[in-house]
């Protein structure tokens, strides 16, 4: 999506260790018409395959999700990270490793939100070990329900999560996808 | 707004302590189409007020916010719950109370993002005791911005944030107001 690598090269910020940042338009400050951009092209992908769910993790996807789904008029569930052992009702919960803040944690859905007849799409606004994406997949199958792929922001192409889902047979589409970054030459798509 | 207190009386669950959950429509599971009569009825409320930026906390207050920020064509942006001492560059930072976890944590906010000339709304999906409310007031005034107002989805009036917040001054819109609410009598609106 030319209008996302335009914004990622335009405003997008590089830091040591692998780090893109872009707070000021996609995960701390929104840019509210991109993300109507992004919704619309996450719908003319997947428009056609009878989506009735929107899954999203907490927080930074929670957003990209709700305006993606008033494409597809469908609800959103989004997965909590859990903070507690003991939760109440029942919930379907599998773990993520997050490699920014060096720690493994669960994250849950209610089995009341997520059905065996239930075609759902993810949305996350960003693709890099493929940890939390995993994550979502096996709420969704452990609901016996069918993953009808992964909507994604940005992906980090040059690290492994993006090759590992697809070689699960899930269909991930990617609206941006870094080739390589560096704080001299910037940042290059594939 | 009616709207949301039918379906409140409809899906809403009261648990004991003064708990009441709308997680099927409201901040688990979203009802996109809900969500879009909220971020009207919001701009109904402040649409003549020149709001130029949308202000929220994670997680749930997200996809709120966003729909709303659809309405007055305004960028969202979202306080982070801060999980490190050391937070990279410059932020507004204020601290908030969860009773519901029992603890008090760091909200911040970059200081990129704010700025004197703002004239920001402020949009959660609960106001109870008030805390998360008066720190996103704090991140506002610390950027020498101006709060236009607050946009809340359920005020439980029969505790103290809604008073406290509006004898600070502040302008206060809450589209659902329970006076009262129990197992066995379900919820009453003020």
């Amino acid at each position: 999506m030319k209008l996302l690598e335009e914004r990622i090269r335009k405003n997008g910020k590089i830091f040591d260790g692998g780090v893109l940042k872009v707070d000021s338009f996609l995960n701390h400050q929104i840019d509210i018409k991109l993300y109507q951009e992004i919704g619309k092209e996450f719908f003319r992908l997947y428009g056609g395959e009878n989506v009735t769910k929107i899954l999203t993790i907490e927080a930074s996807g929670i957003g990209i999700a709700c305006v993606t789904a008033e494409f597809f008029e469908v609800p959103v569930i989004f997965a909590k990270k859990s903070k507690t052992k003991n939760i109440a009702g029942d919930v379907y919960t599998s773990k993520v490793e997050s490699f920014t803040h060096g720690k493994v944690y669960d994250i849950i859905v209610s089995k009341d939100f997520l059905n065996a007849g239930d075609r759902v799409l993810i949305i996350d606004d960003f693709l890099a070990n493929g940890s939390a994406l995993k994550g979502l997949i096996k709420l969704v199958e452990d609901a016996g329900a069918t993953v009808v792929g992964a909507g994604i922001c940005v992906e980090k192409a040059f690290q492994p999560g993006g090759d590992l889902i697809r070689d699960m047979g899930v269909r991930v589409e990617s609206l941006a996808r870094v080739k390589s970054m560096s704080m001299e030459g910037g940042v290059e798509f594939c």
